[in-house]
C-alpha cells in the first residue's frame, strides 16, 4: 500500500497513540502546532510527528484527518476543517452521540468530504489487543488500512454513520456509568455513617472489593473533568433510543463535582473525594 | 431464653423465611389471615405458623411484630399496628429510606412502642450465611436474640434509627441500580443496532459476560414490579445525602417498564423485554 499523509487533531494522550499506530503502519503523520500546549508539542516531538503551523496547511497536506478530542470540541473542530477547505477522508473518533456524528457527517457530505464515524474503546493504544477503534461508513476500510500494523485494533461494523458512535456510547455507558454510580453510593454511605459497614459487607462477598472500590474512586478523579461531557452525550443517546436518561445525567453531575481534581499531582484521599461529591446546599 | 410470641406482617416469600428463622430459634410465630392471598396461607401453613384473624388479635398476642412488605405499604402497615394499640417491639425490616424509617420510629415512640430499624440484604433466608438482617436502635439486641439459630444472620450496627435502612439502601443502590442500568444500555444498543457487537465485545473481555447479562435481564423481570418502589426510596436517600438522584429515578422507571412481567409463568425472551423497555413516544 502507498504511504499516506495523515493529520491528527490533536496529539493528546489518546491522539498520540493513534498517531503512533499510523506511523507504525508506514504513514506520515502531521500535527498543527498553532494554539497547542507544550505538553502536546512534547508528545508530537517524541513520536517524530511532522509539524505544520496551521489547520489550512494540514488540510492541504493530508488525504485523511483524524479528530480525537474531548466531546464538546468535536463539532467545532469538524467545522474548522470544513471551513479550511479539506477534501479527503475525515474520521471523527470522539465520544459523541450517534446523532451528533450523523449531523457532522451530513455537513461533511455536502462539501464532498468522505466522513467516517469512529469510536475508541480502551485507553491509549500502546499494547496489542487492548484498544479498539470501531468504524462505520463507506470509507471505513480505507481508515482501517492506515492502522494495519497496530497496536490499535480496528473493527468495521457497518456502512451506516452513527453505528460506531453508538457502540462507543453503549460501552462507556456501562463502565463509566457504573463508576459514577459507585462514587455516589459510597459518598451517600459515608454521609449516612454506614460506609465502614458497607465496605465490610462488600469485602465479605468478594475479597478485596471494598479496597478496589476505594482505589477506583480515587483514580477516576484524574479523568472526571472529561468524562462529564461524555456522560451528557450518553444521556442524550439513551433518550434518543427511548430509554431513561437519568443514569447518565447523574453520572455527568457526579464527574462534574470531581472535575477540579484534574491537575492534582497526587491522587486525593477518599475522604476528600467524598466531600467534593456532596452537594453543598 | 424465654419463648416469645412474634407476629409477622406478612409471610410473603421473604417474610416466611424470617418467620422460619424465628421458629428455628424456639419462638411462636403468628400471622394474620384477614385479607391475605391463598399463596400466603399456603406458606403459613407449610411452616406451621399460628393463624390469627385480625391485626388487633396479633397486637394483643405478640410482644414483637415484624413488618416485611413492599416499601410502599410500610407506612400504612405501621399506622395500622399503632392504631390497633400495640405495645411491644416493632421491627420495620423494609426497603425504605432512613428518613421514612425515622418518621415511623418517631410516631411509634410517641405511643410507647419500641421501634427497631431493619434492612434485609440477600434473598429469602434458607441457607446459612447468605441473608443478613441489619439492625439499629436501642432494642436491636432483643430482635437479634429472636433469630439466634438462623439461618437468617443478624448484624447490629448502632443505636440510631435509620442506620440499618441506610445500609440496605446503599447496598441495593449498587446491585439493583447496576442491573437497571444494564437493562437500559442493552435496550439502547438493540435500538441502535449494535447489541450483537456490544455482546461480542463484552464476551471477549470476560468469557460468558454477554450471556450472563442476557440472563440477568430476563431474570429480573419477575421481580421488577417491586424493585421500582425500592428504587424511589433509594433515589430519595441519595438526594437527602446531597448526591444526584437520577441514577435511581431512572432505575425506578426502568423497572416500572418491566412491571407487567410479574405474573408471567416463563421468563420472557430478551427481545420481548427490550421492546418493553423502550418508551413508546
Amino acid at each position: 500500500m502507498t504511504t499516506q499523509n495523515i493529520g491528527i487533531l490533536h496529539p493528546g494522550e489518546m491522539g498520540i497513540s493513534v498517531a503512533a499506530s499510523a506511523k507504525n503502519s508506514g504513514h506520515s503523520v502531521f500535527w498543527v502546532s498553532q494554539g497547542r500546549s507544550e505538553a502536546t508539542r512534547a508528545r508530537a516531538e517524541r513520536f517524530d510527528l511532522r509539524e505544520l503551523r496551521s489547520l489550512s496547511e494540514l488540510c492541504e497536506t493530508c488525504s485523511m484527518i483524524i479528530s480525537v478530542c474531548p466531546p464538546k470540541y468535536a463539532g467545532e473542530l469538524s467545522q474548522q476543517v470544513l471551513q479550511a477547505g479539506f477534501k479527503g477522508i475525515f474520521l471523527d473518533a470522539n465520544a459523541i452521540s450517534p446523532m451528533r456524528s450523523q449531523e457532522i457527517g451530513k455537513q461533511m457530505a455536502l462539501v464532498g468530504v468522505e466522513y467516517v464515524d469512529g469510536g475508541i474503546i480502551g485507553g491509549p493504544a500502546w499494547q496489542e489487543n487492548s484498544t479498539f477503534l470501531y468504524l462505520s461508513g463507506f470509507q471505513s476500510a480505507q481508515v482501517a488500512d492506515c492502522f494495519e500494523q497496530g497496536p490499535l485494533v480496528t473493527r468495521i461494523i457497518g456502512e451506516e454513520i452513527g453505528r460506531a458512535s453508538a457502540m462507543k456510547m453503549c460501552y462507556a455507558a456501562k463502565t463509566k456509568g457504573m463508576t459514577a454510580l459507585l462514587c455516589s453510593i459510597v459518598a451517600t454511605a459515608n454521609e449516612l455513617g454506614v460506609w465502614e459497614d458497607l465496605e465490610r459487607h462488600w469485602s465479605a462477598e468478594v475479597s478485596g472489593a471494598g479496597r478496589k472500590t476505594v482505589e477506583d474512586i480515587r483514580k477516576v478523579t484524574a479523568k472526571a473533568w472529561r468524562f462529564s461531557g461524555e456522560m451528557e452525550e450518553i444521556a442524550s443517546t439513551l433518550d434518543f433510543a427511548g430509554l431513561p436518561d437519568g443514569f447518565h445525567k447523574s453520572a455527568a453531575d457526579t464527574y462534574q463535582r470531581m472535575a477540579h481534581f484534574k491537575d492534582h499531582e497526587e491522587l486525593p484521599e477518599l475522604e476528600e473525594v467524598l466531600r467534593s461529591l456532596v452537594r453543598s446546599s
